[in-house]
């Protein structure tokens, strides 16, 4: 039993993955920065740009990296599961209109910038609008855990942010299915009508299932002589809804994670599922997360096209800014929150990277198109938490969220 | 994005893996059996002996079993770990000497029991005598939880069941370690200082980290901002021990596991620690661990051998009745305490299945062995709480273990 097999091999990874998280949490706690900064910045340091944890001698292997990748991803739904469970649907329907103003704005924003971009760097009109529907869709994952740990994350602001995520992923996802729709098949509005038809038929089942049958469900669970029931039966719905989205609905996976915490929100076993959650979340598998956006990127590999990467981050700043902002502003919300509305909506994470894929393979983006969207990427998820940490009035010495859970 | 990509692959194993193991455990417990029964049950109904699960059209893929073999190993280590960290030495002292005696002598009949069951069977003296060590463990959830059904976990028998299992785990999982540590090296007697002298050195390590370091780490994190830090502390340092043990000490990573939580245990932090770990291994990984078990057997392949089963299941029950009942009897129980106390004694579970594929990995046991163990373990498991129903005076409706924690 000397071996080096490949579970000691993972249970040394996720060890030092953990410890690296939680310390360097602490660090960006200590030095007044949100810890999911840190936990991303320990990700770079034992990445590819310096450690290379996950090719070490006796750790390269494909698999596991893949199995680290797959924890973190669980690690996410759990994350916007979670960010689901806290909120009340009435909360969010206070905010709908600057959810729906600033989703839509900051969308189109974004996109409009990033085909100016594309026409600026000698794209054609079509990869051109593509480059610019990449760089569409928010990621609210990290600014979400940012407002959390800000204690803001129930304000105007944090449920507007929640919302506005909902509308652009629709969104952009909707034109991105019509985009490929509309330019690869000769039946164009005939697919078009189809990938509407999925989303809706997606709503509506899982408010059918959340609505009606869910409550019962959960009842009966919460009565059985079964260990951890309530909570299995919580993960298992959050896989479901994900799964839901991506294969029926042809939407992001973390949309049906959260819409299941929103249809859990409303059960009374909310507050003895809200601790056990947590505990699996965020004592192991959102750290994971964060470390592997980190672990995923080489810095060395983001320097050749630094004009493009510069205006295709600036197209992304400013589109989420000024678009989201101009529309929380239009919903009435005051320009110091707008701002921090459309700082929210700057990080974006995997809908760019996957349609960003999508457009290489499809011989619409090259790969200093695809290269500059990862360095988007990386700008937007690592200058997302320090702001915001500066435009909310944070205590000096900042509080943590769930520290009272933790003692 | 309508693409079937490995994590939705793994999502969908996941979430029918949970649901089966919670909708199975739940009947088993319905039909007075232990939990974990059902949920091997369902493994066995999900694997290739009905349903195929690993092996649907959209999921086959070897890497994503491993996946999900792994986030099995995880929960196992969290099994042992809770294990050492619910012992209340001061309870188990009371009733050392039957635990000892019993722990001891049922192990060893148990051992050369099935060592003359597999020298009958025509295998060599180290794979027979590898076979009988299988048998030596009886499995703590298991008689734990049958004896809490009965509530009679305080009893004399109670308790000396508790200690005996300790007892015997503790001291097959030593003769495993040592068996692996002589057996595999070439210059055999004359490396057991060194192998004696690893398992020194870890023990020593372990517990100079364990008695000295841990306390005051705990102490410093458990004060930190940093969400779920003494929680992550406890999975990091279970994980620690766990390589330890292999790569230093040449044992069972569960051995590790088991240590670290019986460190932990000596904590204050241990009250708030205990209910964030159970949500974490019996809401997630724990299940897998079980359900996994079953996925790995084919029924077809059991009937082949059923001579060879049934001496194994014999050597398993008369080994622990026969041999753990002396014991008791030895230490001064009455015969039918002892007789309880054997009976308490006969469950197998993880050590066995466990032991059983590192002893197929390693060459020494056959496929013919192995699907002769599940059955010990399915027949052990079955057999051993209507007969201790029938030994202690039970009440009509039984009362399942962590159901308050459940609430």
């Amino acid at each position: 039993m000397g071996l080096v097999t490949p579970f000691l091999q993972l249970s040394f990874l996720l060890a030092v993955i953990l410890l690296a998280a939680k310390l360097a949490g602490y660090l960006a706690v200590r030095l007044h920065q949100p810890s999911v900064l840190g936990e991303m910045l320990a990700g770079i340091l034992l990445g590819p740009s310096l450690l290379n944890l996950l090719h070490l001698p006796l750790i390269d292997d494909a698999a596991l990296a893949e199995t680290v990748s797959q924890l973190g991803q669980v690690g996410v739904l759990l994350l916007l599961f979670l960010a689901g469970l806290e909120l009340h649907i009435a909360d969010l329907r206070r905010s709908l209109r600057a959810s729906a103003l600033a989703g839509t704005l900051g969308a189109v924003l974004s996109i409009l910038l990033g085909g100016a971009t594309g026409l600026y760097f000698g794209l054609g009109p079509l990869p051109a609008l593509f480059l610019g529907l990449t760089l569409g869709a928010s990621s609210v994952s990290i600014s979400a855990q940012t407002l959390l740990e800000l204690k803001s994350l129930k304000s105007r602001v944090g449920l507007s942010l929640l919302g506005a995520a909902v509308f652009d992923d629709v969104l952009v996802i909707f034109l991105l299915s019509a985009f490929f729709a509309l330019t690869s098949s000769s039946a164009g509005w005939a697919n078009l009508l189809l990938v509407f038809g999925r989303m809706g038929l997606f709503f509506a089942l899982a408010l059918a299932f959340g609505l009606w049958l869910l409550p019962w469900l959960v009842k009966w669970v919460r009565n059985l002589p079964v260990s951890q029931g309530v909570l299995t039966l919580a993960i298992v719905v959050a896989l479901g809804y994900a799964l839901a989205a991506e294969l029926l609905g042809g939407m992001a996976a973390i949309t049906g994670a959260f819409l299941a915490g929103l249809m859990f929100a409303r059960s009374p076993e909310k507050e003895t599922l809200e601790p056990r959650l947590h505990a699996l979340a965020y004592g192991f598998f959102v750290p994971i997360f964060f470390v592997n956006i980190g672990l995923s990127v080489d810095l060395f590999s983001l320097g050749g096209n630094l004009e493009l990467a510069l205006l295709v981050i600036f197209s992304a700043l400013i589109g989420k800014l000024a678009g989201a902002g101009l529309g929380g502003r239009l919903a009435g919300l005051t320009w110091r929150e707008s701002l921090q509305l459309g700082v929210g909506m700057v990080p974006r994470a995997e809908v760019s990277l996957i349609a960003g894929s999508a457009g290489v393979a499809a011989g619409l983006l090259g790969a200093r198109e695809f290269s500059a969207l990862v360095a988007m990427v990386l700008a937007c998820t690592l200058a997302a938490p320090p702001l915001l940490r500066l435009l909310f009035h944070a205590p000096a010495r900042p509080v943590v969220l769930n520290q009272s859970k933790q003692e």
